[in-house]
């Protein structure tokens, strides 16, 4: 993709102990080279770029000041640490960044000891630092921990429960607000930095110690007051009440681009005594790389780019998007019915809310990082007699399992869960992989819960969900393109309950639940022509289930195979409950239940991390072989 | 219990249509009323005491100055809405609180329209309101949407992120934030409450619009100082910075028991044009009975008792609770292991950690109403090489599911969870119930899951997850006694995924996950006497499966039933899926799954509950009948 950088600072830097020999002079160089690397890395890989571009200077002075790995340095969501990556000893594999077998795109624990703490998910870090700092308290040690969090991941419930609880708790913690979402004029940029400097500093901090002593003394009402006084005086200038109330001592904000800001405030905050800090750093995504700088949002997640003209490679797609089906869907559904809404926690372009919002702003609602109060949120929208459509992802929907069961199930209201990228992902590995809906979803009474298995049923279950007015409904899809069907004008109303039949055979069935029906279509030929005729039924509901369609199937075939790109406890689970309460397998049947295995799946392309899990279609013909007790037939299957 | 109450206005107001008919006047002595009558009735049922109390006058004014029921008010929790039941058409009933067929001791919509949304679970109330709030906006009504939320609540991230939301929204809105945590001094109070009544009033309001549409004139930095000096001006006195913070209007705090200085207030900020408000009003628990107030803690959730002594009547136990044993035995291995530490979710008393507490206060951690967090802390400790017990009810442990997966599992970090409130637990209902436990963790790869089968066998597990330093581990054990057992000196270390036979037989075998197992004997007695001699394992694992024991039952026996007080997709589940891959099925097994069935089951007595789930012997007497094919036999069992 391009040529050899010329990076000799860098090229002498392994790990943090080389850059902790180099001069405070040399460290802006480094920084620009690192910034080089970074571009050119990504540009080969594809990735998250913006992020890491916007902590570069922050990244070297952190290693430059504390004493990594022994102080912990903790990266939210983890995604901004690929400069980081390259300092810590990971430069020779970071262009195989997301591949498979590949670093991956977040920090992780069992790559390296700078990465003491594995993050994909927004919000985490200030919680799992405070419990090293705990530990550290209780160990008698004295290393310092770091957490570099987001202002976005600032809105999830998560980082505030563990902002009030550090507060409290009082251990010494060290947490960064990188600041992405304000700019701080010059001349203020210069008065804050002094004014940073100053609070940080032991001097200062001393005097206030005092004056608190002395304020305790008084009764608590002057006491409160007094400390108040202080605050909001530095408040007032600085905008860190916020993070005061909750027991924060705050500094800044300081430029996060400029060294000659950051090193003397993260020297002094290393060295002071105790308690929660909170340091509001301002930096911008995409710094340093125009094409970045100027369109931050296009180059949050890219592909493979050419560095000199900032284009990315796009692979020209065969069909539309399973998300772009489900927003043009819905915005024709609500452009018949005013009572549909939406609701995204801060992925508007990932689940195509943004469309949504273009043709609806009033009806769309981005709640921020916030999985739990977007699901009860729309709970009290539907309380009123709304159609909220809450589209979230299935490993993020993780995040509001609670409300779902106890402000919308046990309620019974109409919330719609568009749950899109269910099963596999690629190159975001297991952090990401939506494994786990259809299993904490039919568990709940009441709950609706379909998947469509090509983007035209994604339509009608669309239609499907709008028109289920008395329950809780949920329909997952997966991430990419859809099969290439022809899409109907309007989505059709399915019968709630009802699979269908897509293949008529008599020795072997599949019953599919979800997008899996393609492979198990394929399945299904590759059978008849080994002389076992192969029923293939798209179940479309696993909650309700269609008995009688899974009775038909089980009385009228010699092998059953349930598919579905889940975990165990979903879809296959519910046949097999079914089956085994209606005394289905009291005279034998040779059933076999396809999932997600019994491990996390690595990144790798996502029909490679189908094929490990055993779930394409040489694993169901494999398994039929199996089942029928043909097992040589099947290990020459496998092993093809 | 007591005779009959002097109520006279009280008994004129069946809803409150009735009551804002009364003169201002009456009031006080309505609110007398109402107390006593609170008081009164929770002596017969037992329930949550304190928390009404604290808001009689609270509600009184609420429906006074509000529309209800097109007004719609949330009372967050649901706990200290039994006053309000008493006003909204339900006073009759109340002595049925919490009874088999009875009113719920929270707020629920299908019991009344004065309920617009039910609660139960804390923290809720917000984001639910602004959903309200936001769906009277897009149906151009102008009903008023109030939440009323105590000081505890808001320590959890859900309660954040919706104030968040709602002060981008600017839907109008009131938060009550019922403070029982702070006092005020009589002549505070009195400036506070005149304040309070100036900034509420739309005089005050509009002045400050004015000055704020002036400053937006300015440049941001300007305009930000103007605001903020009026903010902190405010907050100075008042504490409400945070919420300003936040985006809402802040105004308090009042006090919440003098009507006085309430209703003003409210009718202000009925009227206020605009945007989300937050009144801070504080309240005494138990206000009003001297027991309760005395003792808040002690009468925050009462058994009958005797409104004279406030002596509460108390079942002498026969055995020592799960959560007692669960506690000893923590302290236990703690002394012989400094590693251990405790962590709860602001359920001290409830999960036995105020004992451990006690015995370590430096090693327990109360993170407050924040269970995504107490997780990844958790989760930040077992990093360190501790080993954290993060004690959770099952119904509260789904609230930080995705960090059980995500930063827990994923990272195979040893967190051990102890699941309190497995199964049914009474009279709180199907919101407190622990359901789904089982079932969303067997889904994780690597995760150990157990239960025990009585007391004794939790102290087994207790000590085998201190020992099972390389994965994360879960045990659940159900709310009340155990079985009277005699506890184990020392707990010892099983080993993992081994289940034992407690009794052989040759026909049917009833495999118990859990505490079920005392009735999965009673059952085999009435087997064997059936001529059906049976065997009885406990499973103690549903993760790893003992998959030996499970086919050398599913090998030499007619039927096998499993059974767990959970729902569907657990422990069953994992037989199931195993022995279908096992090729169990192929020529034919009459296997059962006993679960929770797929509604909600109502309050009632756990017994009652059980009975009615069909987990009980009769139950399993019956099912095996039925899966013998001898129905008519098993219609009979059941109606027995």
């Amino acid at each position: 993709m391009t040529g050899k950088l010329d990076t000799p600072l860098l090229d002498s830097v392994v790990n943090p102990q080389d850059l902790r020999q180099l001069p405070e002079s040399a460290l802006t160089q480094l920084a620009e080279e690192l910034r080089a690397e970074t571009i050119n890395a990504v540009s080969v890989t594809g990735g998250h770029l913006g992020a890491g571009l916007g902590v570069v200077e922050l990244t070297v002075a952190l290693h430059y000041v504390f004493d990594t790995p022994r102080d912990r340095i903790i990266w939210d969501v983890g995604h901004q640490a690929y400069p980081h990556k390259i300092l810590t000893g990971r430069r020779k594999r970071i262009r195989t960044l997301r591949q498979p077998g590949g670093l991956s795109g977040f920090t992780r624990r069992a790559e390296s000891p700078f990465d003491p703490f594995g993050a994909a998910h927004s919000s985490t870090s200030i919680s799992a630092g405070l419990g090293m700092a705990v530990a550290r308290d209780l160990s008698g040690s004295d290393n310092a921990v770091v957490c570099v969090i987001g202002d976005g991941a600032m809105s999830a419930g998560m980082a505030y429960e563990a902002m009030n609880n550090a507060g409290a708790l009082r251990s010494r913690l060290i947490v960064v607000l990188n600041d992405n979402d304000m700019s701080i004029a010059p001349p203020v940029g210069a008065m804050s930095a002094y004014l940073a400097r100053l609070v940080s500093g032991r001097a200062y901090r001393s005097i206030r110690e005092v004056a608190k002593q002395l304020a305790s003394h008084l009764p608590r009402f002057f006491h409160d007051k007094a400390k108040r006084t202080e605050e909001y005086a530095r408040g007032f200038w600085t905008g860190g009440t916020l993070f005061e109330e909750l027991g924060f001592y705050y500094v800044g904000p300081i430029d996060g681009h400029n060294l000659d800001h950051l090193l003397p405030v993260l020297r002094n905050l290393r060295d002071a005594p105790q308690g929660p800090i909170l340091l509001h750093v301002v930096t911008q995504k995409g710094k340093g790389y125009a094409p970045a700088e100027a369109a931050a949002d296009k180059y949050h997640g890219v592909n493979r780019f050419d560095v000199i003209t900032g284009k990315q490679a796009k692979a020209t797609p065969n069909a539309p998007s399973y998300t772009r089906v489900f927003a043009e869907s819905l915005i024709k559904e609500a452009e018949r019915d005013e009572k549909v809404v939406a609701i995204t926690a801060a992925m508007p372009s990932g689940t195509g809310l943004d469309l949504f919002g273009q043709a609806f702003p009033a009806r769309t609602f981005d709640v921020g990082i916030a999985e739990q109060h977007a699901v009860t949120f729309a709970a009290g929208l539907a309380s009123e007699g709304f159609k909220p459509f809450c589209a979230i992802y299935s490993t993020f929907l993780q995040r509001g399992y609670d409300q779902i069961v106890h402000d919308v199930a046990i309620q019974k209201l109409p919330v719609r869960f568009a749950i899109d990228r269910a099963g596999f992902v690629g190159a975001d590995g297991p952090t990401h992989a939506g494994s786990f809906d259809t299993g904490f979803l039919t568990a709940l009474p009441g709950m609706v819960v379909m998947a469509p298995s090509d983007e035209a049923e994604l339509v009608h279950m669309i239609a499907t969900a709008v028109a289920i007015d008395d329950a809780p409904s949920s329909f997952r899809y997966p991430r990419g393109e859809g099969v290439g069907i022809e899409l109907p004008a309007r989505g059709e109303v399915l019968e709630i309950g009802r699979g269908r039949i897509v293949k008529e055979g008599s020795k072997v069935a599949i019953l599919s639940f979800g997008t899996r029906l393609a492979d198990a279509m394929k399945a299904a030929e590759e059978l008849d022509a080994y002389g076992l005729p192969t029923t293939v039924a798209d179940a479309r509901f696993a909650k309700p289930l269609d008995t009688r369609l899974v009775l038909d199937l089980a009385r009228n075939h010699e092998v059953v195979i349930t598919i579905e790109e889940g975990a165990s406890g979903g879809f296959g689970t519910q046949v097999l409950s079914f089956l085994a309460g209606a005394g289905a397998f009291d005279r034998g049947l040779r059933i076999r239940s396809l999932v997600m295995p019994d491990f996390f799946v690595e990144q790798d392309k996502p029909e490679a991390m189908v094929s490990k899990a055993g779930l394409d279609s040489r694993g169901i013909v494999a398994t039929v072989f199996e089942a029928l007790g043909r097992d040589s037939e099947a290990a020459v299957i496998r092993s093809a």
